[in-house]
């Protein structure tokens, strides 16, 4: 069985930083957005509208009204959320089967749970998440604290809410993962190599 | 500055045995019971008097009316609670100022906060902490998993009312501490040697 490590996250704890640098160190490969291209190949989907899914709940999808092939999006928003959520599964369960990884988000740990990947979620406390949002913003962006928390908040809620829909389990309750880890203070890229000492 | 490692615990969860263990595969001095013995000669109180001081919340103590000496407590509980905590302030920034050390329990956590320890939360699901705690029962000892699992859900409740007295914060609430590691159907002494790679 290849080890799979699964990393769940809240927005700005630096999840996704630390799953990239955990899967370079330990030289195995890394599924992030990899998987919404590989959605959005296997259904035919635009990745747009497959984002849209996977960061939302099939009642919160919109209907696509702009261009005529997405026509039975209308009134399926349901039956196309399960389809990509198929896609979702049978795309997660190949990478995992193919070599050793790090996966991250994607409900990957829920996916995967029968054979049993080590599943982390990265938390950090808001201020912390704040800075790091801010720390990685594109240039010209300029945002308050309180716009970053609303987004933050936003997203967390997002990723709960899409996480209880799929796999029935409350999204960052501790018992649902091997280990957690608090970003708040902690410079990611010197983390890393001392996680991986865990996996070596 | 000494490194200090502080471990939270669920009742049942293996927390101590990972700390104990911990401890001895980094070579380092380990406090769990000790602090109740010193806390005990600081105050000239009874170990079990300190033992019950540091379970409960000051409201929770039953006067004491054995002994002539403890004749002040009936009416001091809450005064009595203070001056035990104190003295566990005490004793614990002295062991943390002595040598890197593993300290289990006893808010260390938050008592030692200003000097940064690194904060382990030990749990497990419920399941796993009832076979843990009849496996490790004394001969003749024969409970039922419903007898097991309300003994853990007082154990923990004490604990949690304890903490949130005097720190007002949540006892368990990964925010509070760096690393929670979750040790339902884990051998513990298979996950320390790899834990301890974190800390060499």
């Amino acid at each position: 069985m290849n080890q799979v490590i699964t990393i769940g996250r809240e927005f700005g704890s630096g999840g996704r930083e630390l799953g990239r640098r955990l899967a370079k160190e330990l030289g195995v490969e890394y599924y992030d957005k990899e998987i919404l291209t590989a959605i959005a190949k296997h259904t035919s989907l635009s990745e747009e509208y497959v984002q849209q899914v996977v960061e939302r709940q099939p009642h919160q999808l919109y209907p696509i009204t702009t261009g005529r092939s997405f026509i039975y999006l209308d009134t399926q928003p349901f039956q196309q959320a399960s389809t990509v959520f198929q896609a979702q599964q049978e795309i997660i369960r190949e990478m995992a089967a193919k070599s050793p990884c790090v996966i991250v988000g994607r409900c990957a740990d829920y996916i995967l749970r029968d054979s049993k990947p080590f599943r982390i979620f990265v938390y950090a406390d808001l201020q912390s998440r704040i800075d790091r949002c801010r720390s990685r913003a594109e240039a010209g962006e300029s945002m308050t604290d309180k716009e970053y928390l609303k987004q933050i908040q936003e997203m967390d809620k997002a990723r709960s809410k899409y996480y209880a829909f799929y796999t029935d389990m409350k999204w960052g309750d501790k018992l649902n993962y091997d280990l957690c880890i608090n970003t708040t203070n902690q410079d990611i890229p010197a983390l890393v190599p001392v996680l991986a000492k865990i996996f070596a």
